[in-house]
């Protein structure tokens, strides 16, 4: 406790995830008052196909690339 | 918002999840007062081992094309 | 199957849970290929103190009624 | 009703998990007072670089057969 | 690891809650080979109107005490 | 997108969950490289008879003031 789930955009590697879970858990443990062993992060990646916004697909409404910044 | 997430067995279309979105889309806007553009949908779509009603798998329970009608 | 999940802001009335989910099913029987009785919806309702974008929670950003249209 | 997701690390065979399936819908017609087919049971698989604890990806923090007894 | 979350309508007791936690902890760690400590169960509880199958809310659907044998 | 769930016990202020959705928000801008107004966060908060770990509920197992420092 807490478990935390991201769902993105497939397309980021080992180390940005862990990264991001590193930064999570240490402002879970700062802010929230936990202990950093507590707290569980778990990726759900997504194919474009399979995430939709403003009702279209993201494999149609996006290039290559989208969810990365410069790609909106 | 709203953040809509559909669970269901392999094997649709792109085509079709679109014209699922565009149908749930429109009708979020309609009924729930909301903007097209802040609905987000996502898929999940499962093998049938790993889904199971009843207390038996779908991968033993069901022939292929589960999910579909006729296939009950 | 499908199983549907709907987060969103607190504030919708049954009726409107109800024509959604109506909705929502009809969509799924006519485009997914499901028999309507298959069709699980759930709603997930929040706080606006839950629920936050852009590095924001709703209760901070928002007036009142946020979630309906008029009150992006 | 019930619906149940069950989220672990990648690696368990099919008839592990038909076993888990049974073991569950079972215990929850027994104890939760509701009939075998109205349970449902959804498996979410993991690769170890998308499960995280302690704020170090699983990838990272473990050998091989990691998330088995033995391996922890 | 595993993270269960339990979805099913309001009305259970905690002594049925921790009954049912236990036999899933259990066969998890008998069939799916982790050990009892990693298992994480949480329970989702949902009133009858934001729970709905085959088109119709629960609310509207069933009398008082669904979710129980006897009243399907 | 990203869209993260944060499920944990309750009893968090707003001013907390405030200061961790900031920090999340940035930290996804940052490492996963995406703008901060795609990020969206969700709290679901649990009663501690909703959450169990290791076969127990923590209604039995702690005391008030669980999920707390200190309260382990």
């Amino acid at each position: 406790m807490p478990f935390i789930n991201v769902k993105l955009a497939k397309g980021r590697t080992a180390e940005q995830k862990q990264q991001f879970t590193e930064a999570i858990t240490k402002a879970a443990a700062q802010i929230l008052n936990v202990k950093e062993e507590w707290v569980t992060v778990v990726f759900d990646e997504y194919e474009r196909d399979n995430w939709a916004s403003g009702g279209t697909l993201h494999s149609i409404k996006f290039e290559e690339g989208f969810g990365k910044m410069g790609a909106e």
